[in-house]
């Protein structure tokens, strides 16, 4: 069976940004508002709602709950690029092409707006059932852990603070690892597993294998992105070329060269293969996407 | 009964930091914990959690799941100071008498540290018990949706951006009224809420009797703040005497005068009464913290 990846994430994005509409609707008119839908409606590719639908895909069916989690997880990944772009952090101008937020909103703005999806994301993971429903309270506040854990500081936060202190400085393999599993891992791990969870039917075996899956994924992406810094145009990928090894920020193609970090996407790749064997066909999206993900040309 | 107020809040104060202390632990040395540590242990009143508390005893008593409420509500608190008092808002160099934040750790981790605060304040009030503890999970199912409605575009974040948006521009009585019971009062509103809802006890007429009070007491603090930046000095209050009106922000001295500002603060204080009547003396707790709030001196 040959998945149309373009065709499948295009369906996700159009099931997430709905529901992301729900929650920031235009009738708010504050400068605030603004400046979340701006950054959350900025034409991203939604990949973390995409591997959350396909993982509640895999599992048994999607449900309110991973319509939920989707959102909750691209709210997240807004806000932490809002903040990455600021002049403290990594001060960049553009974004996928447009000014980015502070560009257009001013820092104060910018910085209330990112908080301010943070809050949403775990209000919006709070569908409040009747309490003798404990199912449904049980998986929400599971998808609440996984989302803190992985937005926090031993997550996120942790993995941009590990990278603002790597500035100028050299990393070994392990340390830019360690580094991009807390920086970008962190959110694609709790994308897959909240997916998982918000159907409420995935046994302690499946959730291992697909935290191996996306440990090997989540790398490989950063990994892919770094080639991609230094191979594409600056055209095409929106942002200026070279960017990171401009500043002095360690690479997987600075410490590995070009052809040793493909041959590491090559075996994250495989090893995200692996892990989805025993899920037979089911694993045919999650596959499909691991396999976009390795072959994007941005 | 008279209530030694200082020492209640020096018990609740022992209670949360140690329950604080376990969540940022020593042992944890980078940069960032060492930030998220710094601006939450620098000597605040702890006034949130002190709320939290005082309501648990009135409801019933506190639990496990209200030293967790404690703890988030002054976790989003000292987030929020954080990206308060960086240079792209308030430009802050001071808090309490001793240099902010992002003084100390530099603009970038600053950031970093208030988002990690936020995403933790939602992590502790994730206690999974077993699936089959419903009631447990409701219970903290509620305290997140309580905290991030407090904290979000429509609380604290969006009262945040009107205080921004009304820099130079003329607000009025209501206007003055709606941004601060957004900035302020309604993560005033989530402690006290959160501490009735932690007990598992408390009745729809106890949650709306404790609305007015909070609203009322929420407003108080801030009538209180405005009055004493007029009247007290930068010695005892370890920042700029006037440092608001400085800047053309509308305060309720700057529209009511100093005396209407005062009348204003009794009023608030004789609601905040009224609304503890029907709890009668299990209300003394509550009462009192009113009464600090009104009369402190910093």
């Amino acid at each position: 069976m040959t998945v149309d990846v373009p065709a499948l994430l295009a369906r996700y994005q159009q099931q997430v940004d709905a529901h992301l509409a729900s929650y920031l609707p235009e009738s708010r008119q504050s400068p605030l508002y603004a400046a979340m839908r701006y950054s959350l409606f900025n034409g991203g590719k939604r990949v973390r709602p995409a591997l959350c639908y396909a993982t509640a895909e895999l599992i048994h069916k999607p449900t309110e709950a991973t319509h939920r989690a989707a959102c909750a997880v691209e709210m997240i990944h807004a806000y932490s690029l809002i903040h990455d772009d600021l002049p403290a952090m990594d001060d960049d101008d553009l974004r996928r092409g447009i000014p980015t937020c502070h560009i257009v909103y001013g820092e104060a703005t910018a910085i209330l707006a990112g908080d301010g999806l943070q809050a949403l994301a775990f209000e919006v993971l709070t569908a409040l059932p009747p309490a003798d429903q404990p199912t449904s309270n049980h998986i929400h506040l599971q998808l609440v852990q996984q989302l803190a854990r992985a937005a926090g500081p031993l997550g996120m936060v942790g993995g941009q603070s590990l990278d603002l202190n790597a500035i100028n400085r050299q990393l070994d393999l392990d340390e830019l690892e360690a580094m991009h599993q807390a920086k970008t891992g962190a959110l694609i791990n709790a994308s897959i597993l909240m997916g998982a969870l918000s159907t409420g039917k995935a046994s302690a075996e499946d959730l291992a294998d697909l935290e191996r899956y996306s440990q090997a994924i989540g790398l490989a992406f950063q990994v892919k992105d770094d080639i991609l810094d230094v191979e594409s145009q600056t055209e095409t990928l929106g942002k200026r070329q070279g960017a990171d090894q401009a500043r002095n920020k360690p690479t997987y193609t600075s410490l590995l060269g070009l052809q040793g970090a493909k041959e590491k996407l090559a075996e994250l790749h495989q090893t995200s293969n692996n892990a989805l064997v025993r899920f037979g066909d089911r694993g045919v999206y999650l596959r499909a996407i691991a396999d976009f993900i390795v072959n994007r040309d941005h």
